[in-house]
């Protein structure tokens, strides 16, 4: 099995540059002091393009093909088998991207990045959409370069989800969608919450106190992981031992850090609990973009929302902050913490209306890679869109077709795995507490290592072994459906508002 | 000048991979979560071999000869000239050493790292006694590769002091000795100074905030660097604009992070204030070991040990800790702070007694390399310099011949560099106060900049442009001498003890 081993020891070799530019990236996020910018930017684009040269370098691809032989006499579901497989398929889609069009894409992605902070900053849309165009030419040669069956976008959603037709994405979203807006106009005509609560004085030390111990409680692992401050927050692996939290507290913001940790925390659990058996071999990671979604989603909204979540927990969160909840019940609480209301910004929309500002980009990221629209037309699109799927209309583009960095950063065909994580993340947790029903027994007792036990056994350890679609069949015995995730909704805002 | 710049371009490229490495390092000794220490030693030791092959590749060589012939035009004062002499330095110095060698080296030093920690925790000499045979076994192999002229040593100091050989430091510490014994000995019979006051209860917060203050006024700028906290405080540069500092707070001792803070910040402002024109090319860094130590000395000693700046800081200190320091005069504060008493603990020690522990190991390891001694009666043979010298023994090998790491982690030839850097810090101090009266009248007024700017425009600027020696000339006029440091320490503890 000798070229097999000579792969593995590459693909650590390679795994291990990677892990330094997560550092790097890492670094610069949250505490790297302003002046490092410029240097540091070097570092990372001369160490990624070094690693991206490696993994798609002639000698890798007579490595790879090597191996692929010598496991024709393997099991196909052995280990090395399946690491096989996945370098072969990482190999083959990255060897199309030509290194100088990598180059290219990564310095257009760069300046766009730079021109959306301040386009956004100033809602200046003409500003930035030179540099939209340039990226639409980008991901259209990307489709190019990669290919597809079926419908171009197919190839830039791919780099997210692999295997992932644009076409199922449709109708998973044309089933979702009816439901959501039918929804959405029954919770407008009943009587509003009164989120106010949430929105009083939090002293931040004390809302990191309790987000470490609910975290806790779930089973992160601090002895592999930390939580450190950052403008925009996001989870980061360097290998299984040591996957990071970031967060951004908010004084007068409760919710906002606290989900935020929860979510991120799901996916670090993820990451923390590969297995030790795939560590270094270039599948030790999450799946997919949707499969890590799921994780993140679960925990901050089924867990994280849940009632029977806060029930355990409200007390705590209540002495954490002493006087400030002391008027708020726990019915209040937990229907503030759910409040469903058409909102302008994404990432602070509630599970409902989520999937409608989802929607809306992934129809207009075809319309424009297919020209159907020209890009100095696409925020009056944004804005007739929102107006149709949430009825209000965005007083301005910084808080409109601006908002999200995806378009700058190179990331069209990204969006649709959030709603896609979203569906997967009830599909798991249905299929959990079916095969496991003292899991809800367990919850009900504020006890989440059944569900974290179940989830590493069905999910969390096999990382990248297979495609998201056998992933998915192997942990639920279905391929990813709309149906859970409909029947939640239904049952729980139902609940809610009385429907 | 094609092929100066193809060098040029690779120089950067090797640049960028050891800032990668260094920021690795830093995150390992500040915030990596204990979990992660196997992964990262693994990227560190895989990135750090791939830079070295790179460095000492053949096609490196090619472009060092190459860029040498162009060289040959231009002028010996031209940064490209000086960039190719440095380069084709490093190349051959580096090649000596085999890569397997380089590789072995690096796991029998961490190895005995480990081991060393272990043993100094447990006082137990005969744990690490293989590792310190099998590190000086590695020692003698590095002095055969490396070859040298005169003696054997001067092959391992040549590693951090380059062109330094052991017999020039060797007179250099004939001539320091006696004067610090006998120095040591007056002190000896003068009354004892009071230092109780230093080690009161002084608030962490309270600690961090005036050490901010005093390097800030320094020049140290925070928009290229940062204060964080580790066990073993150090300095670390990732390029001129992001030089940081590491610092370790303790409660019931004020001068350890205070001064420690000014120390790493000396070093830090060095590397902060190189060239802008020789940045990445491989020399924008501190000249050596001890024209680096001659500038945290000179910070830490020569103006934070001074009467003049705390009689300009010590109210603000005062200020800092309400209550703590109010019976305690700027007189006494001063006599405390530079008190001379002969110590166990090298990094305790103060600023005459330092040097003797440094003459004790520069002779130990000249004796170890040349087996005069063997590993085994090295505890007895450092007892015994230890009572010669400084008139104690260790109760404890702990407190003796096992304290410092050096001899661990490979560092053998490495201690000179410190007393030479004390020598030097007082020789460059004396000529900027002699070439720019102005610098002792701004500074007795608590204004720094004007010795910040003689620094930086007589050696911060050149970095590792020239050698030490060379550098040592072009800034002050004459080879490293002691004569001004010997003067220094008779004038400052002849007044302090009132000899």
């Amino acid at each position: 099995m000798s070229i097999i081993d000579d792969l593995k020891t590459e693909l650590a070799s390679i795994s291990n540059l990677a892990h330094a530019v997560e550092v790097l990236c890492w670094d610069r996020d949250t505490y790297m002091p302003e002046g490092g910018a410029r240097q540091r930017a070097s570092a990372i684009s001369e160490l990624a393009a070094f690693t991206h040269a490696r993994a798609t370098s002639d000698a890798f691809g007579t490595l790879v093909a090597g191996a692929q032989r010598e496991a024709d006499s393997l099991a196909e579901d052995s280990v090395d088998f399946l690491i096989v497989r996945m370098s072969a398929y990482d190999y083959e889609r990255l060897k199309k991207l030509p290194n100088a069009f990598v180059a290219e894409s990564s310095e257009a992605h760069s300046l766009a990045q730079s021109a959306w902070v301040d386009a956004k900053g100033k809602s200046d849309f003409a500003a930035f959409a030179p540099h939209l165009e340039k990226n639409l030419q980008i991901s259209r040669r990307t489709v190019e370069y990669y290919g597809y069956v079926d419908q171009p976008y197919d190839a830039l959603l791919g780099q997210f989800e692999p295997k992932m037709l644009t076409k199922d994405v449709q109708k998973l979203f044309d089933q979702v969608r009816p439901v959501v807006v039918d929804l959405v106009r029954k919770i407008s005509q009943r009587p509003p919450v009164d989120r106010s609560p949430l929105f009083r004085n939090f002293d931040e030390g004390a809302q990191e106190r309790f987000a470490v111990e609910a975290i806790t409680r779930f089973g992160y692992d601090f002895r592999r992981g930390r939580i450190d401050r950052t403008v925009h927050p996001f989870e980061v692996s360097f290998g299984r031992d040591d996957c990071r939290i970031t967060t951004k507290y908010n004084v007068n913001d409760l919710p906002s850090a606290l989900l935020g940790t929860i979510h991120e925390c799901g996916h670090a659990m993820y990451e923390q609990n590969i297995g030790e058996d795939i560590r270094n071999t270039g599948i030790d990671n999450g799946c997919s973009n949707s499969v890590h979604e799921s994780q993140s989603r679960l925990w901050e909204n089924l867990v994280g929302r849940s009632e029977s979540f806060w029930r355990r927990m409200y007390p705590s969160l209540q002495a954490q902050f002493p006087g400030v909840l002391d008027d708020v019940s726990l019915d209040w609480f937990v229907r503030a913490i759910n409040t469903v209301q058409p909102s302008l910004i994404r990432i602070e929309s509630d599970e409902v209306t989520y999937n409608l500002h989802i929607i809306l980009r992934f129809e207009l990221e075809q319309d424009l890679l297919m020209d159907r629209i020209n890009v100095k037309d696409a925020p009056e699109a944004w804005n007739a869109k929102m107006q149709e799927y949430l009825g209000i209309t965005p007083p301005s583009d910084a808080e409109g077709v601006l908002q999200d960095v995806h378009w700058a950063m190179g990331g069209m065909g990204y969006f649709p795995t959030y709603s896609l994580g979203n569906f997967l993340s009830v599909q798991l947790y249905d299929t959990a507490l079916e095969q496991e029903p003292a899991i809800g027994r367990d919850i009900a007792q504020g006890e989440y290592g059944s569900l974290f036990n179940w989830l590493e056994r069905n999910l969390w350890r096999y990382g990248r072994r297979y495609f998201p679609q056998e992933t998915i069949v192997r942990a639920t015995g279905r391929p990813l459906e709309t149906g859970p995730y409909i029947a939640y909704l239904q049952r729980k805002f139902g609940a809610l508002y009385g429907l």
